[in-house]
């Protein structure tokens, strides 16, 4: 650390200790009631000396749950002519300064720390696109859906927003370190690499509402009730590679959607007529068919004419998962890049699911959606990327050794 | 309120009374000690429903303090042929919209509540160009410096990021109900408008420090300590018209011009360099002749070869105010908008500061930086606007009514 680290351990210390102060207080103070749904015990605290750590069996950012307030995705191409030293090189350098900077140190050739001293949950994570298996001449081993996913129908992509031979998530509770950590990445990578494209996105912030509540996306949704828990067995069922060569074994697929949503008309559809479409209500994520938020729609239930309440196609119904290899963690960011010169609303979701394959889980959830779902009057695919994620590191490896080989 | 309403409400009071349990017990763990000017009293309690009034003698969004994490500027021009009427329908369409997202309420014309209830201090400004003042037979009445600001030595500025007859500052400190406000602010005005601009800018996260400490820009810097006090009497006479029409006293002038920081560069000069063209220390705030963050820089200190320890030219000592009539209330939100393809950054402030008169503030001010600051090594101003921000209107009234004359 700087000079000034004494100083910022110190508080880190007495913020952590008024963490536990304040939980304890809350949570007498908001002791969940019955027929209140949305009222958890909440822990509030200065967040900003929290940290995740980078090293492990699994990279970080994935079963690191709430997700972050913000994220930057960046898309990287490597330089023509790059081969398995490039990349190890680079893998080597960026892997480095993730671990600096989710530890709250700025890297390697930064000489100040201000700006990465509170990462506030920073994490980054990598990935590994078509490109990227090419240029190490092990295109054999790309995964095929994350060589090319599937046309969909109802598909509208600009490549603008799609492919990348190198993703780098990147996240955290405050954009101040997320800007920091951003741009030392990228500029580590620049010799190397050039930048495809940028998506950033934001949840709710962590403080205005109780961290154990669902996000609300753009359409007012809360989105993500359907998520496994973290730590959970059926997360690491649905997300983790168990079979496959070792380079893959404690990794994952990304799929990331960038999901334009028609919001001018959606407000103006009836409010009846939105809560119909999705099978749950909008106030608290419960479905419309009756029980609490985490409890799922039954499509069987019929109103008082014996009419079926859930439509067929209703969004819940068509998304949810038929059987086990078609689970996801959907850990997606809301994104607004408008409004438009001439006042339209340029938003949507950018829509991230990480699966242990993405053949089983987002290929058929989305080719039942893309078939037939109501939501499809809003909602509009127009980037799409996949990516391998490699598993985790140990401290003085960095992620994707195993497959480089060097 | 819809079907929703009485939860929601008993939400926002448990939310309330935690915030006061939480307060009184972090205060106690936190107390301030010497030597540590960074450990200060938190309060911390999830803020969504914070809310800011609207109506009074004063526009909110100005001495709505500290600054709320993340802010929107947009700068419109109105459809050719616009007149008083059409101005004073547009005001009065956005006036009510404002009152309502502030207090926690969609707008009159939306039926679903759920991203319009947590609205985390939002707060809706409006500023008039002279472009708006021309279209309502007014031009005269515009201050001539709002009209032009003079051309400064160093502009580089792009008519992109420039003018704009009617400008909406929109503020909140989380991300999601901020996007909801600016969507359905620009949804009503778009029959009458055109956007110009769009500038997103964002401060460190409210949580991860203290809400007492000076929020850090993107060069690491403590920024804004030299800011009145809110609710001061120094904020008062800085920021508010006192003498003038009727239709101006209680308001302000706002200028917002888009810095862009050479970050890179900032990051290879060395620690000592960088102080001392800030003549402050970058981990603490405090002048680097001594004492804490809300001391001054004394320019007489002389090292210990006898050689001032700050330049003539150092930042702090160019900005400061030399007379009353200087000073200003700095609102500056950092922009991160990059990288660009090649992996540059494309960052800055949105510097946005209110004052009494900008002929006697801004404009003396950036004329002593532009003439010699070293920090013009590291910044370009490279947008520029300048907006009469009307005085705050009473229940039942709308911004600008009196200068309308509808």
């Amino acid at each position: 650390m700087s000079a000034l680290g004494p100083s910022l351990r110190r508080r880190a210390l007495l913020l952590g200790g008024a963490a536990a102060v304040v939980g304890g207080g809350t949570a007498a103070a908001l002791a969940v009631r019955d027929g209140d749904p949305e009222v958890r015990p909440v822990a509030v605290a200065p967040v900003g000396a929290e940290t995740v750590p980078f090293h492990g069996v699994h990279q970080p950012g994935i079963d690191t749950l709430p997700a972050q307030a913000h994220a930057v995705f960046l898309g990287l191409d490597l330089n023509p002519g790059s081969g398995p030293a490039e990349v190890g090189r680079l893998m080597r350098l960026l892997s480095d300064d993730a671990a600096r900077l989710m530890s709250g140190r700025a890297p390697l050739a930064a000489e100040d720390q201000e700006l990465a001293v509170l990462p506030s949950r920073l994490t980054v994570t990598f990935g590994f696109g078509a490109g990227l298996f090419d240029a190490i001449g092990r295109a054999g081993d790309c995964p095929a859906v994350v060589r090319e996913l599937p046309a969909f129908p109802a598909d509208r992509l600009d490549p603008r927003w799609s492919g990348g031979d190198l993703l780098l998530q990147v996240c955290s509770d405050d954009p101040v370190p997320l800007a920091y950590a951003v741009r030392r990445l990228v500029r580590d990578a620049r010799s190397m690499t050039s930048v495809r494209w940028v998506q950033r996105g934001f949840n709710p912030a962590r403080g205005p509402e109780p961290a154990a509540v669902t996000p609300r996306n753009l359409f007012g949704q809360r989105d993500g009730t359907a998520n496994p828990a973290s730590g959970s067995p059926e997360l690491a069922e649905s997300v983790w590679v168990r079979d496959g060569p070792s380079w893959f074994v404690g990794g994952s697929v990304l799929v990331l959607r960038r999901i334009r949503m028609d919001l001018d008309t959606w407000d103006d559809f009836g409010r009846v007529g939105k809560e119909m479409a999705l099978a749950r209500r909008l106030d608290t994520g419960a479905p419309v068919t009756g029980g609490g938020e985490f409890d799922e729609v039954d499509p069987r239930v019929v109103d008082e004419r014996g009419m079926p309440m859930v439509a067929a196609s209703a969004h819940v119904v068509r998304a949810k998962a038929r059987t086990p290899a078609e689970r996801m963690l959907r850990r997606g960011y809301s994104y607004d890049d408008g409004p438009t010169p001439d006042g339209a609303p340029d938003a949507g979701q950018l829509f991230a699911a990480y699966q242990a394959d993405a053949a089983t889980a987002f290929v058929p959830v989305q080719g039942r959606l893309a078939e037939s779902d109501v939501m499809n009057l809003w909602v509009t695919h127009v980037g799409s990327a996949a990516f391998v994620i490699p598993p985790g590191c140990a401290d003085g490896e960095f992620v994707g050794r195993a497959l480089l080989g060097t």
